[in-house]
């Protein structure tokens, strides 16, 4: 007998994340072991709520277009289950749901945190003896997932962040005798330093910015970092800075740390540029310029990674074909079998080894004076930025139908 | 007697400037009364310094890679010439080199600053009775010069605005619920809202956004902006505002007013969204998010828009042409035939109307409330983000040769 898919969007969105709910929705639409596919109205909370999107009501044209939609179409959300110790009953109303609506089939979009959350509902559904295949599909633009060599979201930011690294440097470059002298660009990170790091494939066009790069995983020294300022600008005229959000100084507290948390309970980051300008102000009295690209970055579709969509889509295929096929607790992962020509395939790994784990630039990657990337790193970054994007700028985004399934049980909470 | 052109970039640049360029060149490499095109090394200083770089020793090919290629090619500066009465010497100099290197045909690419200087030299070349062709190319993103109908530069910024505002409303609706309410986006645009004003036309494309749009012409009422944010929360779940840098409170004041200042002695602007940012926390509690995007969004060549780019590049051709058959003083300006089919036309206006007349945003074009655009300003924003871009992103920009002509005078100053 068929049983009916639940997918959900985890999390912060990225280019990306709707090729992977395009992919998993065409391919269940294929398996004659599954029925309708619900995808969760705002992640997991739709579970919880009952709040069921028939995405049999959505045409194959407007599935086939998410592929080059950004944001999360189903709605995502930042809500971390807790353990099933402290909350039994979360866990049970979503066995409660999935059993109303005969969900046999559960796929989880998102990050550590949420590949966590899969695992959890994988073991909750042994106990309590309800079969269900629970797949976690990786989506972070942090690519600090395990196991997998790189995760859908990343290439896409990467690409992004090295095209305006270039296109900045260029401009600094027209202007820095009589202007600018010193450009920072603020891009996300809280613990990795992955996006920061992709940047230095920008050093490959002219004119060879960015000269410093800073990553949360090498606690900032303001002289080091001054005095590199002030050397670069002495020999090149001018300095372009790539800064991840996540840096910290050497008592391991934030540059840029806010006074609030997010859902999860991390800190909320933002401003380290603005910091930042404010040193090469006071101390070096440069003339120096910032952006921050916050949402602009992990939204930017116009300028997604061809590589990126393609590992979204393979992932959300597979997860669909490890489900049928009976596995349970895994995430697909992307596997490199070789950096040049670029060729990988996409294999199962076990949750146990991927949630709550996050991956850091490996100390190979970051060059001796903490700054920079090695060759090692930019043979990793190259391939996952490739293949051409359409032109996305005139699109119209279109909304759904958004169809919801009746509710069968009682209001949740 | 065939005489040499001398060309310079002026102030900031923008996605299209080197399309101005790279026709200018083009174009006199055609015409049988121009010998040699000398480009100015960083804008009107490479004259004064007499730096010209000799754009014959450059490849038919880079000159055409160009019309592609952000920031400023040639180096842009910001230098101001001071009054002829208050520095006679400045303009004595720069027509000594001309008169050194035979130049009679001046070519600045710039805003209203730059169209300023422009008519000085043309007004002390008849004075000192050395005949010179002076022509302004009209060259902002601030889209304030008056006259012309829009300024190159100015369509490609707000394809980037209006691409950059969709993407993040896209992002923010997806995870509104649980997560970020109001999103931030700073734009440029210190006296003028031509920039913020374009992100209307991101309203056409799901979901709507921006919901706000904070422009320089209109004063910053706080209450007001804070009860739109509210009321917007509460009907669609979210805000996006685009934030104009240069918006003013009820003193006068830029709200993000820094204590610097640039060559021209204008005050440097930058972060406004993280001061309303502070303000939607403090006074609404709401969660949100800010970008700022500062120089990306001028040098975003990935996204210029194809009708910017052929503004751009018949502005060059124009100036060259008005040049060679005598006319002084003038700028090619753009004139809107039509704007349903855009139709539009190239003609040459006095510098007299256009030096240092700041074109703001028409009355016509800004909503009642003053937190929005009108349908007469989307007609007019439209057609100027036509036109597909190519994919840039995997361009190698290449430094040109840029040989310097032999010096003949002494070093200035």
């Amino acid at each position: 007998m068929k049983k009916n898919a639940f997918y959900a969007q985890s999390g912060g969105v990225t280019s990306v994340i709707n090729a992977s709910a395009s992919a998993v929705i065409l391919e269940a639409r294929k398996s004659a072991k599954i029925g309708k596919i619900y995808a969760g109205k705002n992640g997991i909370l739709g579970a919880l709520r009952e709040e069921l999107i028939d995405t049999s009501k959505e045409s194959k044209k407007f599935i086939e277009s998410l592929q080059f939609r950004p944001g999360g179409v189903f709605g995502s959300c930042r809500y971390k289950l807790k353990s099933i110790e402290d909350n039994l009953k979360e866990y049970e109303r979503l066995i409660e749901v999935f059993k109303a609506h005969n969900i046999g089939y559960f796929f989880y979009n998102g990050g550590n945190d949420s590949a966590d959350t899969a695992l959890k509902i994988s073991q909750i559904s042994n106990k309590l003896n309800y079969p269900l295949q629970c797949i976690a599909i990786p989506k972070t633009v942090d690519n600090d997932l395990a196991v997998t060599d790189c995760c859908p979201g990343f290439g896409s930011v990467a690409k992004y962040v090295i095209t305006s690294t270039i296109e900045a440097a260029l401009d600094v470059e027209s202007m820095y005798e009589s202007s600018t002298k010193v450009f920072i660009l603020e891009v996300m990170g809280r613990h990795a330093g992955w996006i920061a790091g992709s940047s230095c494939l920008a050093q490959d066009s002219h004119p060879g910015a960015p000269h410093i790069i800073l990553l949360p995983e090498v606690t900032f020294n303001q002289n080091k970092f001054l005095a590199k300022v002030r050397e670069t600008v002495k020999k090149h005229g001018f300095c372009v800075i790539v800064a991840s959000e996540g840096i910290k100084n050497s008592k391991g507290k934030f540059l840029a740390e806010s006074d609030s948390k997010d859902a999860f309970g991390h800190s909320q980051l933002g401003g380290v540029a603005p910091r930042l300008a404010e040193l090469v102000n006071k101390k070096l009295k440069l003339k120096n310029h910032w952006a921050v690209a916050d949402y602009l970055q992990r939204s930017a579709s116009h300028l997604s990674s061809g590589v990126d969509r393609a590992h979204a889509c393979e992932v959300g295929k597979k997860a669909v074909q490890y489900a049928v096929k009976g596995l349970n607790g895994v995430m697909p992962v992307i596997k490199r079998i070789s950096s040049s020509p670029y060729r990988w395939e996409v294999v199962p790994a076990p949750l146990t080894k991927i949630a709550n784990v996050e991956k850091k630039l490996p100390a190979g990657f970051i060059s001796p004076d903490g700054m920079g990337m090695t060759k090692r790193a930019r043979r990793y970054f190259q391939p996952l930025i490739k293949g051409k994007n359409e032109d996305l700028t005139t699109i119209n985004y279109q909304a759904g139908k958004m169809e919801m399934v009746p509710k069968k049980l009682k209001a949740w909470r």
